[in-house]
């Protein structure tokens, strides 16, 4: 049976694994990342390949990373979290471990993932939206990943939801990840902490008396506790998921929606309210059918079994 | 050489033609649409199908209809300017006339003619966008036109634009048919000859005096006459369809995008000002090659000629 | 003791009653507007007063006119409902009736009645607010009536709450009376009934099946069943309410706010989320006593006691 | 005739003055603000208004301070670049000096100098809107400053311009001086230099090459110069100026709205562009005088001027 390794090349750390092609991951390793300096990156990369290459026959290799990856899916032309310009990380990681090698963004290699073995499993169009500090996406139908023209397709969360509104990392205002991301949230819950500090207090307690304090963890352990505050922090980058969803629906008509990322951890805290905006905010309701909309299953190994397989397809 | 017959449905007239492997039309004829009977419209449909089927050996037909169209092609689900609700069009036609047909969403067909033998030739990933009364669109990559799970993708004037803003046809608030259509146009164009008068006289000299005459025409010839409020309103649809492209440029990526429809026709006041909006509102500016932006070059024959190739590749 | 008459001129009725030094109205009569014609408007009132006066001395007229009140308190600049197009009202009824007269605009008499009698009694700073089909506003502070330069001051409803946001009557777009008026709620509530029906189940019932026959009333009934439309869209105007008021308080920063007007009927159902956004929207909380939010006490008969009263400190 | 003196303390200087019943300065000087210790900054005061007062007559001291202020006019509650905190000035400076001594917010005393002695000259209800780092505010009618119920009146930088728009050092979000103030201007500018370097060529020449060190001065300097992206950020803050002078007249209806701040030196760019939307934005337009706008004319001495006629007044 062939195998294929797929690598999750992370701000933090490497993650690689060899895949089955029932997407079963039969060996795994971690690997901090040398963020600073793209060599080492790649040869952190191909050091974990040779360790999983050691005792079996391997036939590609998959590398998902956090970066704008190029349309021939080798250059990652930029990346926000490592020290990647025009990085030709696909020959580089392919000389040093002699192997056919594919680079996908991470994003990407995710939503193949869960398209293909989680909860997007026998769905023709699907979208996969990663909530996490910010929110990124892929989108996958009839059984192809969808790059765009320039490998630069479902960057979700820089549409603009909100004219004139708050400031984006990537210079324009009012991005969607702005208002439904995991920094989103702890932003605004932090907003309101200074603004309402009784009203905080559970929160505030959690977040050892500080505002500053205040992270995507301690909203939602203060919102399971109850805290007005969290929940509110909650319900409002719920609102705007869903809104999201509905503009995505406008253009894409996907059969489901998959939300992962590590927002999604606390999903009993907002899945529900998300859902049901979406179905508010859906043009043409009641004339069509609505997308599902799902939690993703495969956690965080999503992007190394969705770059493993893309290998295999590559 | 096999030739389809491609039909244009719209509220008020029925384009037919026969159009060759070239995507040029060899024939052609126009009926009005009896628009309040479904099943006067088949009739008027089939009856124009076998007139031109008379002299000349068709393959198939294709039908663009101003409707939702379901992802099987054969049903319309509900039309906003015709009498259609679930109407089986496709087997309707088919059973007069006794040749293969499938029925497209008009904006899909037109796309389809464009990305064809139009402004989008050659190119692997083309969006088009229909400006007229409301907003279509038409999404086709890799030599396929993209449906959706549904057949309601490319719903595109329905991604919302402004939150809590102006109330659309559809039922949603913001919608951007509401900010970057010929209606909208027309709407802020009366709104702000209201307001002031003085500033809009040539504006309201051509619309005989009453802002409540005062419609697209009207707009597109004061400003060619440098009616200040016409300019501003042009202006303003013009930044909002840029706005709309660099949202449909994050999720989409796509090479080019195609402009046609009605407003399109007054090009040469808006264009550039839609694509240096564009160009603004672009994420990742400067990561990546921006979408061209062009105008649709096939006019108002752009559905019939899309319809009748969409039926040679059913 | 000094006796004073008070009139409120409305769309549909005139009410007038002779009022005492502590605002009690002593006796009172109403009579149908004939709204179509300023004269007849005139001779309506004038003869209201003089039946009033027949019996007891009257030492002056306050009328308080639904329109834009000229600063020389005289004349009627214009008026939505009625046919008043620079009405010189004072002089009229001044002519027809031998008496002292003065004429304020409805919402300013109202929030005079209320700020001497009624809600705001001992207040130095009291914004009132009428959320009524629209909304009215008047502003009194140290004793005085707030009428601006033109007499135009207090227009609260035309503020811009949202961007591009919807068309008001006014002609400009996005004004806080489109989003937290009766208007405004009625309209939201059948906009979601139209969108989701089932869910607006109880809502529909009560209006006869169609969307379109929601009106106030409709929601009102229907919140006060559980209905989860309608207390959606009267969270919905809460909420931008409560905005309002914390633009206002950032502006004007009143002892109190005295929230009026027919949609006050309801305040048992929106009424504390509109005093939470407040709270929650209000700058430099924390820094600053915030105002009071207080519904009115005098109910239908405020505008007929205010304009009296204003008469008498005329 | 009677002499008063006039501070005005902001974050880097005070400057005193000794000025007559004409608002003419007779002497004058300038000392740095010890910002970080209240008690320095009390003495730093006192010091100045003994030195002007060794040679003169002194009636009073009004001191214009950068914070929120009591309407006792004696404690600074709350300032921003300030180490106040309930801070007891009034009596601190009243102590040191034995003089009479009122305290006001500075942007109070702008507008009551620039109503008196300048731009607002004869008129009865002005509007003064300081378009500096932020925006500050001061209403004066009737010949009295308006001061709110707490003396928090006329923090008209913080209105809600924008729902859910760009956070404000305030807490809360949209508001006006996040879109219309000097830190507004050089933000944008600095975000469309980032987006398109080629078009800000020559802004970043003058910021020497990096957007990190465009402020105020290099975007004025470049627009003077032609620069495109700063035109354009000129033209946006000015346009949402006049939406904000359109929201205070749909309240307080002024007979004229000033404008000065350091923004306003370099108002040849900006005037007529804000003045422009102000009329378009204003409700009611054609049925009411507009309010004149108009630059301060007494420059950075309108709050010492200020300040020390509200002491005469006090």
């Amino acid at each position: 049976m062939a195998l294929t390794i797929g690598v999750d090349i992370g701000g933090t750390k490497v993650a690689a694994g060899v895949v089955d092609e029932e997407g079963q991951i039969v060996e795994h390793l971690l690997r901090p990342t040398p963020a600073d300096n793209p060599d080492q990156v790649a040869h952190t990369v191909a050091d974990a390949i040779l360790e999983l290459a050691k005792s079996r026959e391997i036939e590609a290799v998959g590398l998902g990373a956090a970066g704008f990856v190029d349309e021939t899916r080798s250059v990652v032309r930029f990346a926000p979290n490592l020290a990647w310009r025009e990085e030709p990380l696909q020959k580089k990681v392919s000389d040093l471990v002699g192997l056919p090698v594919v680079v996908e963004n991470d994003a990407n290699a995710m939503a193949w993932g869960e398209a293909r073995f989680g909860a997007g499993r026998g769905e023709s169009h699907v979208v996969c939206v990663t909530v996490g500090t910010g929110i990124g996406g892929g989108i996958v139908f009839d059984g192809s990943l969808y790059r765009g023209r320039w490998g630069m397709g479902a960057e979700l969360g820089h549409m603009q939801t909100v004219p004139e509104g708050r400031l984006c990392g990537c210079g324009n205002l009012g991005c969607w990840e702005q208002y439904a991301s995991g920094n989103a949230l702890a932003k605004e819950a932090r907003r309101m902490a200074e603004h309402d500090p009784e009203r905080a207090a559970t929160l505030l307690e959690i977040a050892g008396g500080t505002p500053d304090r205040i992270d995507g963890n301690e909203v939602t352990e203060a919102a399971r506790q109850g805290d007005p505050v969290a929940l509110d922090a909650f319900s409002w980058i719920a609102r705007w998921i869903g809104q999201g969803l509905a503009d995505l629906a406008a253009v894409l008509d996907p059969g489901c929606f998959i939300l992962g990322g590590g927002v999604s951890t606390a999903a009993d805290i907002w899945f529900d309210q998300a859902r049901e905006s979406f179905l508010r905010s859906l043009t043409g309701r009641g004339h069509r059918p609505p997308a599902d909309v799902r939690l993703a299953e495969l956690g965080a190994s999503a992007g190394l079994v969705g770059a493993a397989d893309l290998a295999r397809h590559r």
